[in-house]
């Protein structure tokens, strides 16, 4: 395939796979093994979607998936990727899917699940993580992080981004790969941008108000040893099916 | 009914059904049951009497209404619903109607209501809020919070935000609805854009002033697990009927 | 009268009366009996003689006038009447009028006044307004704040929004009116909007720089259970005669 | 001399006299006996010199005067004085000029005036100035307040508000003039808008960049009890003459 | 000379002399004997070079020179004069030139000169600087202070504009001038405002991005007792020659 | 080669080699030996790349290479570092290159570097520079800061300033020379600002969206006692090659 990239270079692209449309569109190299990428974009832009995007084609590809999950009950999570089709539960059945519960613990409720933690806690969160880790094989397991967010709202940005460097540096002493959802709108531009510095990789996420309607795009703003073209790739969001290529706007 | 969604898709619309036209007009598939809706928007735009009318609805449907009132006297309350010509007597009568009074312990006014708390101490709250949901049946309470402006401007905004959390938690268990008054020109965008990011669906809505005076849009935002189209839908306020469609602007 | 109002809608208006020409032009249904309402603008747009005329109408209606001076003495707040050529005395000698005079204390000097109170202690003030308001009939009060603008810089925004929402609450109590002055420029723009949702009524003034000097409009932002129009009305400040038509506009 | 006003009412206009032309072309009535009016804008627009003219004028129709100096020695405030060509010493010998000296303090020199504070300790601060009010008649007396920004720096917001509040108070019950320096851009525009509405009158001056250089104006905000134009009036800054009328503008 | 200033007036210009061609282009009275003068402006333009070039002018006019060196090390400072070809060597034996170090020992580097100390210590740095300015004659002392940037973050905001008053009234005591050079982007713009206020004289500098690059100006914003253009003036930057004329530009 | 500089002056270029292309068209006279250089930008404008390409290009000249690591394992940087094809283990050999380690003491693992420090010890941290520094030949020294951003984070503005402060004094003590890599977007632009100041040059990046995609530029801010040019200059950026001439768009 050719296109023409920023600055008018004519490139010849070979494509890398995450299996998501809108992001495989804007890469030119193949993404090196393992990456931290950070999800970037407003409330409504379809972040957690995307999230369930990435692990369900991680799960495909032989990984082993780790969910920390901040924003709902395990039973949330797993309705979230029941609605796109996916069976889970083979998966969980053979110890390639967890959930770490950060959820129940906040209304005092007794998690079910294997691994659980109180997220106001970030010296036993970021043990419970390396336990975690360490069920999946090394090069070969997929941390999502729902939501980063949440864990600053709860415990502060200054803290919160001492939690994110050392699991982070966790992460990469396993070669994992991991995905962090962040609500760009929440805090300060610059939280968002002190995040960024921190993550391998980022996909901001937009909508643009048209007159009909919302307009969602994405687009690469970073991506470790990768060359990727910057352009805004529009998207549709369906609930089932994840983010599709915008076919009308393209 | 065949509309243009935003980004030229052609839907063909099922509507589903809140009972409120100008929120109906924008949803393509049915709302899932129970789910966390945020009203967001400035002073004079409505919200109230739109928390009014989710509440009428919700009783119409056989589900028991929950009136978490930190604005006004539980009469003032009474007095807005009977505004509206709806009968709030019977449904008192037979326990499907409670207010969980927030207000008089500000005025040191002993309250009348069976279920009344100060707003500050929010363990306390969150206790009377279990209370009071049990007197609904799982899946057949909508709860109204009028309003979570004053609960953060009584108790500060990581507080209320870690109350909400619990909340949502809780009403989540109980497979209860859940409609949260914001009034999001009192805050930081930011706040808006945090709470935006806990709740399931998020409906905003705006005054535009004109050479003619205002006219008022709501837009949904998001809708967890639901198609919705997201352009801005022009709106009438009246005391009595209720938030309208505005015909002469479709 | 017939007029066509935002949104294209003709509205046959009967008019509420307050008395004052730029209010009563906005308002389509009656007032409803005793609000509480807030006038925001920025400084030198006739804010304290709007206030004026409120108390004025108000005791020629036959109701109990309260002014609680914070920004004067009480010779002041008289003299402010007085150059409207309204005659306080006879009022002041039924008993139908008094000042809670919170000025004086500042400069240590003894009120002479009946009701006095330091606005520091909010407290105090809190049971002194109490004592004053029951010296008139329930639903034939008036209060006037001027101005909370002060109380806020002397008692900070948390505090003075805590005991505004007692103020309230008190006043609905006794079915009381209340007019409330506030600079809206003094402020973050959210504490402006935190005080329009807690009063029933808000009424925005504005000056626009013009060529030719300053035009001043105001508008009704809301009013609890009252249909409204939402344009800005042009007006004139005269030092004697209040607000007055600004015809050469309409 | 009749003029077209905002609005396009047409006054005839009757001067109040300040004697300094850039303001009184813009008064209707006459201005009031004493008043407190508030001096704002940017550095480098003439409100020192301006400052100046006021008190030259009080001191020529017999009021005495009373400069606190919290900017310079008072050598300095002489040599500004001088710079006018007004003879200050007479009005010295006769007991009709003060300087009270919060600047020397600073630099731990011993004052030669006869009153004199540190300007941080706000509590003597106005003890010193009750005591130098009292050397003028009642009615008869302008102080000048150069500066309050240098009062706000030292003491910060709340204080200095505090103190300007008694200081005003007592300036009113001695019925004494007082003019009071404000540097706008020093500060967030809520400190300004907060003194604004503390003071009678406020006179804003602003500087307009132009391909040829800054354009000076002024205009009167408001002005208690007073009609006045309000519009903005330019002028030209003369180190000697004052701030004079720029013709060539009108 | 003769120019047409700001608002039309035609001026017949007797130059004062700097020596600095970019601003005695704007000078139309003589300065008078000893000001403060601040220069504000961004990064990177010029402000340095400016500051040596009043030095050296008042070296070459027989005055004695004090350089408060927050920035850089002596030796920095002697080469930043070197590059000029000013041959400084003859004046520092004579005691026309010393530097202050301020910087030495905020590595612990003990330092060679006569007059050192940590400028954390306000209260001893103010001692420091009343020791080296006896060394000049009342009148011919120009001291250049290197900078109040680092001084503010050093000692913050409010207690080193306090030092910054105190320095300028013992400047003023024995006659002296003073440079003193500030980053204004590097603080809240109130900052620059509030420094304006304190010195006596402003110059302005300022880079306009061009399509072929930088483009930079000075203004004069005020100076006490003299009447000034108020027009921005462009200049290039000479790391040798100094600030410039842009004949290109005038 | 004949450029026609910002201002329109003819300029005869004799270019200084950093051997980065698209910063050498920028310079005019050559870079004075050893700078303190920062590099400004926001996330995803190639600023670690740069990094590495002054670094290699120092090695390169014979220059000893210190890596102060807080955003990466020491194999990251080696791995970044080999991603450009350059050898780097004959210079690890011969005591030519060192990274000092201050990120493994974050995830709590043993560094295997030589030198290793937490960064949160500030003075440790600065006591280990100085041992790294000694390393090399005064004058031959280049040390790259990856990053001043995460310092910030990890010890706060204030205290991080006070520690750039100190840090650019012992390699100016040292002759050495210094990239700086900072987010400028992660902060207030104060903070950026008052880090210019600091440095002795400054290089700019941006990322500038255009339809086709993000077109970077970047520009000299400042460059102590050196003539350059001031416009921006655009580049591409290859995860291998660095940062290259955008030919297309000279």
């Amino acid at each position: 395939m050719t296109l023409v990239g920023g600055g008018g270079v004519i490139l010849h692209i070979e494509k890398g796979r995450t299996g998501i449309a809108p992001i495989d569109d804007l890469l030119i190299d193949e993404l090196p093994s393992p990456l931290t990428i950070g999800i970037f974009g407003p409330p409504g832009t379809g972040k957690t979607i995307l999230c369930r995007q990435f692990l369900c084609e991680a799960l495909r590809n032989g990984q082993t998936g780790v969910y920390i999950a901040l924003d709902d009950f395990p039973e949330g999570v797993r309705e979230l990727i029941a609605r796109s089709g996916f069976e889970l539960e083979a998966f969980e059945r053979k110890g390639r899917f967890f959930i770490l519960d950060c959820y129940s613990s906040q209304v005092g409720r007794r998690s079910s699940e294997k691994y659980f933690e109180d997220p106001r806690n970030l010296s036993n969160l970021s043990i419970a993580v390396s336990g975690v880790l360490q069920q999946g094989k090394p090069g070969a397991v997929m941390v999502i992080l729902d939501s980063l967010t949440t864990l600053i709202q709860k415990c502060g940005v200054t803290e919160s981004l001492g939690f994110l460097h050392i699991l982070i540096a966790k992460i990469r002493s396993q070669r994992a790969g991991c995905i962090i959802k962040f609500n760009s709108a929440a805090f300060n531009p610059a939280v968002a941008a002190a995040v960024q510095d921190i993550v391998d990789g980022v996909i901001e996420t937009k909508a643009e108000e048209t007159p009909v309607g919302v307009n969602y795009c994405l687009r690469i703003l970073k991506m470790r040893g990768t060359r990727h073209l910057t352009t805004w790739n529009p998207y549709i969001i369906d609930p089932k099916l994840g983010l599709l290529k915008n076919w009308l706007r393209v």
